[in-house]
Formats: structure tokens, sequence, C-alpha cells
């Protein structure tokens, strides 16, 4: 569920909003860089915008969750080994390549940590690298160490860096949570191959509060299966995705649970964050199951609907199509949990019951009020450019509202809430020709 | 692999040859009727085709396979039954609706049997329902019942047959294989909600060939793996999948492995006509791996790659994005097989070597090559109707080629071949307002 229920009117008055969220924690300071170059792979002109995070002081308060996929880039295998380091002193981003299975990938990061590191009183292994874009092209290496000292520090603001690791989003995703006399600052990338299986993209967790190491990496495991692991854009899974939660231990945290529940909050909107700006996304589909045999039952069952591509068709078109709805989760049982007893499912969407007892329930005027429920949560009118091109017409969240699906299925006590989105002719346009 | 390399220069010339393709076994007549009425669920007009295929003498060497979808339509609960009975005397095939957990369905199914059996010295319980189209509603019984004796009853010919079962398809599909003197002919139904997990879609295997039920039924499910189960146009699975081969026993089938191969042969061509008329499709996807653990490791990943979306939709674009190949690899292995060692993992697509020894091995060049295979592939160009709207402009197969990616993992002797299609936008336009 979200915190929040924002709309915005354009850009600006997003951006403004942004503005206000941005405010870096003690301790932190954020700078970034362009280059242009050309790809070795394939000679067109391409630019990169390298993000800097520097800690004023290294801290031995981070934690660090990566995806799942079997062939990951060289640096999630780098940030892995740094999760045995003692500190942390800075993370470099980069967009554009991300640096997965390319030739000498790993000894390309570690010699982007050298060139963070020199200069700064750091170690390279006290550099987290992290990179996104295409898969199975090389770093610009030389070129990037060259452009890194036009990555100018500051401190009060996280939006540069919120602005700085972005690909094809629509805008950047910032969600803050003020505790006690610090704060949590999260800031996430993430449009396409969004179907995180342990982590998500690139997220960073931001905060001057002091919680010691092993809370932080035990509260961060405990947050990523209701935030990030519960959304899928595209049920495609990053070889990049990466969690990164630091503290610079700044300010003392409260007593009690208000740190993991600030947490909580951040990365649960951040989550939603990131599918409602996923690539071609028009409406965010909200799928809570309850009722399930336990959680993780549930959490599979509402992940088969959001990745059901007819189901996510019918949302994409406005169309009350819920037989779609119905195929899936049968799908998902016989598949995966045959002989699970579904008489006593009972499916709603948008509040109307449509099946139950193992029937259909509709009628017309259910159709209808479907289908406005549909229109309702949709983010923009989909149109053609006259070459054919879907894009999106907006670069900010107009509202936060999703199609609410409450599958009821009367087995037992687990619970769960995934968020996915439609399969629109913008996700296609997006994809079908990303890189030219 | 497929028996034929076929192209067709038009509607006309593919006509010509499905009619030579088109003559029944004996001992089988079919005919159609069309019907329009209102649905209850959502009152405007609609069209329906009824088709029947009656055997002249109810026979006992029928084998059937069905969907594997937990919430299956009312027929598919029927036909499992008549698994049971002694003999099978005729088909009732209705396409728009597919009668799936609508209320009071199975007696729907039931009285259209009885309709069928009326007059004919059969029993209800002699006939096979089928349906396909809209899941939810509700069958016209009534007027089904009414159109039923407009359905003239001819040998000669499965064309008709082949027509009257379609929905979305743009033209009918149908196999033969001459075997001794008498002949196997299939023709099959399906372009959306297509990754069958048992049978799939409608498919009919009409043999005047004498094999006994049980051998009928043992190489049926044999064939299925490799033929049917081995597709995915969309990872959806109907609720109302259904494979049926029937013999009328009229001529003896020779000794050997002769009707089993012709069998294979016509499922899987079958098969490969069904993903190169999917919704939408553009390219066939053909996906063999070998080197694996086993057949079925070997089958699970073919599907992994031809069911993910970035992947789909760089081949689409003619895009040589072969890092979205990766990813689908190791996003697969990564959920479903961690542990294996994907070191030895060569990949090729259209025999370009892109990864091995764990890294890409691009250069412009093999982009180059790469990109002219996909072209190669395309079975149209896409472009859309002044509104937006993507329609394929053909209505038969142009050619038989595909994208060929062959994945060798060094692992085992397992091998599959899979079958898969692009994510287009005319996949998106079919589905993403269909009912409409």
């Amino acid at each position: 569920m979200p915190s929040t229920q924002l709309q915005f009117a354009d850009h600006a008055a997003h951006r403004a909003w942004l503005a206000g969220q941005a405010a870096l924690p003690a301790g932190f300071r954020v700078g970034t860089s362009r280059l242009e170059f050309v790809p070795r792979e394939a000679p067109k002109p391409a630019k990169m915008t390298l993000t800097l995070v520097v800690l004023d002081r290294p801290t031995d308060a981070f934690a660090l969750a990566f995806t799942r996929n079997a062939l990951p880039g060289a640096p999630v295998v780098i940030g892995r080994r740094r999760l045995e380091e003692q500190t942390l002193g800075a993370i470099l981003i980069n967009n554009k390549i991300s640096n997965v299975c390319a030739p000498g990938g790993v000894e390309a990061s570690e010699r982007l940590c050298a060139a963070v590191a020199a200069g700064r009183e750091l170690q390279p292994a006290q550099v987290l690298p992290c990179s996104t874009g295409v898969i199975g092209w090389s770093l610009p290496v030389d070129q990037m160490i060259a452009a890194l000292p036009a990555a100018i520090l500051a401190g009060g603001s996280v939006l540069p860096a919120a602005e700085g690791i972005v690909t094809t989003d629509l805008y950047p995703k910032i969600r803050r949570a003020d505790v006690g006399r610090g704060a949590i600052v999260g800031f996430a990338k993430g449009a396409g191959m969004v179907e995180p299986d342990l982590a998500t993209m690139l997220v960073y967790l931001l905060t001057d509060l002091a919680v010691p190491r092993a809370e932080l990496r035990a509260m961060l495991t405990g947050v990523l299966a209701d935030s990030f692991n519960a959304i899928s854009v595209d049920s495609d899974t990053s070889t990049s995705d990466t969690v990164a939660l630091v503290s610079s231990g700044r300010v003392p945290a409260p007593e009690g649970d208000a740190f993991e529940r600030a947490l909580r909050t951040v990365c649960t909107d951040l989550a939603e964050d990131v599918v409602r700006n996923g690539e071609g996304v028009r409406h965010v589909i909200r799928v809570a199951v309850t009722g399930a045999p336990d959680g993780e039952f549930a959490r599979a069952l509402g992940k088969a609907v959001v990745n059901a591509p007819l189901f996510k068709c019918a949302v994409a078109g406005n169309d009350p199509n819920v037989g779609r709805l119905m195929q899936a989760i049968g799908k998902h049982v016989g598949r995966q949990a045959l002989g699970v007893d579904l008489s006593r499912l009972q499916a709603r969407i948008g509040g109307v019951e449509i099946f139950s007892g193992g029937i259909f329930r509709l009628d017309p005027a259910k159709e209808a009020e479907v289908a406005a429920h549909l229109r309702a949560a949709e983010l923009y009118v989909s149109a053609p450019s006259p070459e054919g091109v879907f894009a999106p017409p907006v670069d900010f969240p107009p509202h936060e509202r999703a199609v609410e699906v409450a599958l009821e299925l009367g087995l037992g006590k687990g619970t769960a809430t995934v968020l996915g989105a439609d399969l629109t002719h913008e996700y296609v346009s997006e994809n079908a020709d990303y890189r030219s």
C-alpha cells in the first residue's frame, strides 16, 4: 500500500515536490559528470553520466543486496566482495553500459574504483561500483576516469544523483522519511527489466541515523520482500540489480522500531515509484492476495497475475476482460501448485466481485463499473506519433491510483501485495529499438 | 525442426496449398454453421461458428490431451470424462466463447452434446464438446442448438472445419502426412494465450489408419512434448487447450513406426504453424538447446528465452541486443537452477557466436550479421494505420524462416528445441481491445 496519494499537474509541480524530498542526510556529498564516447561493439556515439556518492568518513554501517540473475554484472561480482570489507567510503554509478560479462569487466570496474579512491584517502576496496544500461558492452574506462574530476561534490541535495543514474526513466525517483533528528533518503533508477528477485535495479538508501551494520543488514533483508521483491514491470530480472543502504552514523537513532518502519515506508514507496515509472506503464496494477496457504504462495500468485501478458494487455486497453485474470490464476496454480483448492476463490477488481464459488459473476453493469475503474487508473491516454511511435506524454506521475485486484483464496492466513503494470504500445516502442 | 521450408507469395497461393493438404481421411465428415447472438454479459452482437466432425461409425481408437490450467473450461471437464467412454462418434467445436467457469457451463455443453447425438444414433457421451473464445461468458445454447441443422456434413475436405474453428488466427492451419494407403490430417486453431502445458489450443488429428486406442494414447503423449508442449507465443496457458487424435480405422496401418513418425511430423509442423500465425507474431524464434543436464532442463531454458519480454522486443525491432538473451538465461538459471555451471555456455544467433567462456564476443561486424539474420526472419514489415492500430498485412505465411538461437551448455546430453515469437505492436493492438 502506498503511504501517499500524491498527484501532480505537471513536471514543475513534481520537481518542486522532489526538491522538497531531496535534502541529503548529514555526512554525504554527491556529484555528477557527463561524457560522450563511442562503444567498441557498436560504433554509434553514446552519452553516459557518472554519479559519485561520497561519505565524509568511511562507514562500517552498510548493507547491500544484489540480483539473483546467474549471469550478473561485474559490479555485482565486486559488490558481493565489498560486503566483506570493514568500511565503505564511496559509490560510483554509471548508466548507459551495465558491464555484464564484458571481456575484462571486473578489472574495468576495479580500475574505476581505484580512480575514485585516489586522492581521497580511500582504498579501492572501499568504493562500490554500480553500472546500468546495455548488457554485453565494455565500459570506456579511460574516458570515464578522465571525466571523474568534473564530478564536483556537494551536500545539500540528492537530486543531482537521482537524475544522474537514470536510463529510460521518465523522471527521477526520491523518497524520504524523517526519523527523530535524522532522515532516510532513498533514490532509485529502474524502468525496464524489472522483476527483481533479490534486490532491484539501482536503489540507494542514505541515512545519517546511526544503526549498526548487523541491524542494517537484517532490516534490509526483511524489508526487501515486501517492497522491491514484490514488484514486476515486465518479469525480466536485470543482471545489475543492486540495493545499497548506507549510514553515515552522524545522528543517534531513536529507540524502538521507528527506523525500520521508516525504511519500510521509503522502500515500499520507491518500489511503487519504480513501477509507476516503468517503461511504457500506463496502469499500475496492485494485486492483494489474502487467505493463501502462506505468504510465499500469495506473492507467487500475485506475481503470476501481474506477469500474464493477456491480462496486462486487457488492462492497457481499459478492457474489463476478467477472463484473462482467471486464466492467469489457473495457469499458475496448474503449473506450480497443482491440487490447491480454488473452490473458495473470490476475485474483485476495483471492489467489484467478478468471480466466486467457481463461477464468474458478470453482468453488463459490472462490466461498465470495472471499465470505469480501469480508466480512472490510467496514467495518460495512449497516442502514436505520425510515424507510429508511442511515447508517454508525461514526465511526472499524474496520480497514484492503481488497478486494484483483490484475490481471497479462503485457504489460510498468507497475504501479499504485489505491484505490476500493463503491457502497452509504449513498452514495445521503448524496447523494440532501445539502443538506436 | 520444420519438415518443410514453404513460402507463399499471397493468400491465393497459400490457399491452394491448403486445399492440397485438406483431403479428409476415410470415415469422417465435417460441416459448419454460423450464428449471430447477443452475449448475456456484454450486450454487443457477436458471431460464432459451429464446426461438427462426425465419424461414419463411432470409434474406440481416440486419444485426448487437455490443458493443465487449474481453472479449465467446461468442455475440458467433460472431455476428461469422455476419455473413459468406450467410443467417440462426433466432435462439436465452437469459437467466440470458451465456456470457462460460466454458471451452468457443464450442463450447457452437455445439452449441446445431446443435441448433436439426437437423430444420429449416438449417445451424448459419444460427443466431445470443445469451445474457444472469451473466458467467463455463457454459451447461447438455445441459439446454438437451433443452428446445428444448418451444419451440412460432407466428406472430401477438412478445410471448412479448419476455417470454422479459428478466432484471431489470420489463416487456417492444416498439415497432412500420407502413410501407406491412409493419412493423418491435422488442423489447429490457436493464436494468443498460447503456452500449452500439456496439450494446446484446439488441435484435431484425424486418421483413417487403424491404430489401437492404447497405442494412439501412448503415441500422442510422446509426441506432445516435442511439438505442442515446446511452443509459446505469449506464455499464457489457455483454459481450453485440447488435442484430439481420432482414428476411423478404415485402413490397415503399416508395420513399424511409420505412423508414429508421421504423427510427429504433423504435430511438429502444426505447432510451428500455430506460432507463426500467433497473435502479432512478426518473427518466429527457434531456440535449440544442447548439452543440457537433461531434456527437461533444456526445454525449460528454451521456454525462458522465448518468454523473456525484452528479448522478444529486441527481436521485434531487428535489434541485435544480445545482452537481453543472456539476461533471460541468467534470470532462469538464477531462479530455477541455482548452482548450474554456466561457464561453458556458448550462445549463437543465426550461427554467429555472441557469447562463450563467460563473456560476450561482440564486434560491429557481428552486430551487422545478427541484425541481417533478424531482418531475414521477419514475416512482414510493421506499420500502423492512421489511427495507430497495428494489424498484420498478410493473411498467409510468407516464409518459414526463424530467428535461430543455439545454446550449448556443455553439461550433458539433454537437448530440446522450443519455438516462440517476438513481442510486437501487432500483439498489443490485437489484445488491448480484443473484444470490442
